[in-house]
């Protein structure tokens, strides 16, 4: 198994490309599969989950991943799994920090360019994985189903031909896919329309979430959405209605930004700019901290309100400001007051780099406010 | 009467030179002084306060206040007396800023340089003023007494050979001197010491005040500390007092900082970072943010945490981002939201031409911080 470090692997989503990538994040989809033959997860025998690593291993050398990043990470450092959870690319359990470490036989591949993956003897034997920039729902279906039947040439995957591919959780019967997007919604918090939007979201069988998966938090108006169940439905249909109903929240977020653009322009364009002075000079941040702030400050870029920011710089903040990514950085573990040291100055240096706001645009601003 | 405009009369002090400009903004001695043959201000017959304005405007043209700008505030239009509110350079009272436009005979009289003058018809007949930039008691006092000596050639002024300068207030009557400082105590506020020193002064004989006088808040910090009696005690003694007991304080201050930079350094860097912050990039700020911000500012700058800022800056914006400057800039009159988008539009067109801290200093900072 080759591990080739952590530097880019996983990043590819971003590079702030794709529909909307200023709103949605990313496009996330994957697909559960068991392998006949062997029990599922919770009832593996001893010595079950190295096999089926195995045959993992080998049956991905014949698709796309070959060539690219394999990890066992019951032999990964703490760090480098840290890492691969902050970048969304493993769950939390099979990260194992919880606090134990990985059960022999945990794994991830990765394709070269990072944004395929398979991870290995989590609650499925095998979770395929694809993450994109922005919302590009059918083009990651489509990915992720190329790779599907790669390895079902070679693995053999369990299926039953009422219910479908049979998973750990009943939930993921079926299809076995869970698609998703990472949607930034400040519009939608800030004219308090949120909840009736979840709400309805809810109503459509879809389902949110925040930032890491189920359980975390909302923390600056990130949130993921996804679909809720996976049988009954055939792939296609379940991508396309996860896309209208993306498509509709998009359309109110957009309209809640132009109400408060209407009632409350100064206080938004406060609130932005606060944001960003903020993220320029403060000596300590916390995490929530700097993930509010960025909120402020992709809805100004959003808004065309606070030019000469990308949005490949801001989506790189909400990965390498994170805690794993900082010790990397630094090369030795932080304790959590050091962190949010770091955390600021990697900040500061990174907008001062690559987010100087012009001087053009903030004067262009103060024309039109003092005239 | 002259009135050669407002741009810059009285702003002397802002220069920010003199001892501990830093910390002591600025230093103001006056004296209060009445004319024999006439009532006190309180009661005064009708057409007296005129025949006191006309004797003193005569008798100033004899002194150094000869060629300088005199404003007859009855027929000063109310901005203008808004200026020399903010100005410090007249009181709010004689300003008229309670609703009334200021009785007939209240007056002004300012040197050409701005830094001494003559309220006129304030509670006293006249009150001859000095004010200079840091920490310059003895200096202000010579410049005052100065002033006393070639007025009281032209004018009788009131004096009783046992009590001294009569004045229309008791707490006046003997010297007629206040002096007064005005003092920047973050780091005595910090480390909440500041109640123990403000209550040894009060047992020494001195007071304490917010920024604009009796009965004002305490904003950013800042206080004015002066003598509270002026009789039995020769000027010389009550001016070496205050500078005795301000000398005090001033090394109080710094003994504070220094156990706020060993205790918590970062707290402190960060919070005036973020005060920077908000300043140079937020688009709505209440003159008591603003001053609260500033605070923060002043004392990175004194601490030398913070490059490329002049205190001639620093004093500046207290002064011309209070709401009638704002207006006097704009050209018309402002309402409330509509000042706190122009004073954010004046800070940090100031910080931005003026205040622009230097990368290097922010590098040489982030390098001590994660290194």
């Amino acid at each position: 198994m080759s591990d080739n470090g952590f530097q880019d692997v996983g990043l590819g989503w971003l590079e702030g490309s794709g529909v909307h990538s200023d709103i949605v994040l990313s496009t996330r989809v994957r697909l559960a599969r068991n392998l006949q033959g062997h029990a599922f997860a919770a009832r593996v025998r001893d010595g079950e989950r190295e096999e089926i690593l195995d045959l993992v291993r080998a049956a991905v050398q014949e698709t796309a991943l070959s060539g690219g990043a394999g990890y066992e990470l019951s032999a990964t450092p703490i760090l480098g799994r840290r890492l691969l959870h902050e970048r969304h690319l493993i769950s939390r359990e099979l990260a194992g920090l919880a606090g134990d470490t990985p059960p022999l036989g945990s794994g991830l591949f990765m394709d070269p360019q990072g944004g395929v993956g398979v991870m290995v003897n989590e609650e499925d034997h095998l979770r395929l994985q694809v993450i994109l920039s922005g919302l590009r729902l059918h083009d990651a279906f489509h990915r992720v189903d190329e790779l599907d039947e790669e390895l079902g040439v070679q693995l053999p995957f369990a299926y039953h031909q009422e219910y479908g591919y049979l998973t750990s959780c009943p939930t993921n019967v079926g299809t076995g896919l869970r698609a998703s997007i990472l949607i930034h919604l400040p519009g939608l918090v800030l004219t308090k329309e949120i909840g009736k939007v979840l709400q309805g979201i809810g109503q459509v069988g879809l389902t949110f979430r925040g930032l890491y998966g189920e359980g975390s938090e909302v923390v600056g108006n990130f949130f993921q959405i996804s679909n809720q169940t996976t049988l009954g439905k055939s792939e296609e249909d379940l991508v396309e209605h996860l896309q209208k109903i993306v498509g509709r929240v998009i359309q109110y977020e957009m309209g809640a930004r132009e109400i408060l653009m209407r009632d409350a322009p100064t206080v938004i364009e406060d609130k932005i700019w606060r944001a960003y002075g903020l993220l320029r000079y403060a000596r300590s941040l916390s995490f929530d901290e700097v993930m509010n702030l960025l909120s402020g400050v992709r809805l100004g870029m959003s808004m065309n309100l606070l030019s000469g920011l990308r949005v490949y710089t801001l989506n790189k903040l909400m990965i390498f400001a994170r805690d794993a990514h900082l010790e990397q950085a630094a090369g030795r573990p932080l304790r959590e007051a050091e962190s949010d040291l770091h955390r600021a100055a990697y900040v500061r240096r990174v907008l001062a780099t690559e987010g100087d706001v012009s001087a053009d645009a903030v004067d262009a601003q103060d024309d039109r406010e003092t005239s």
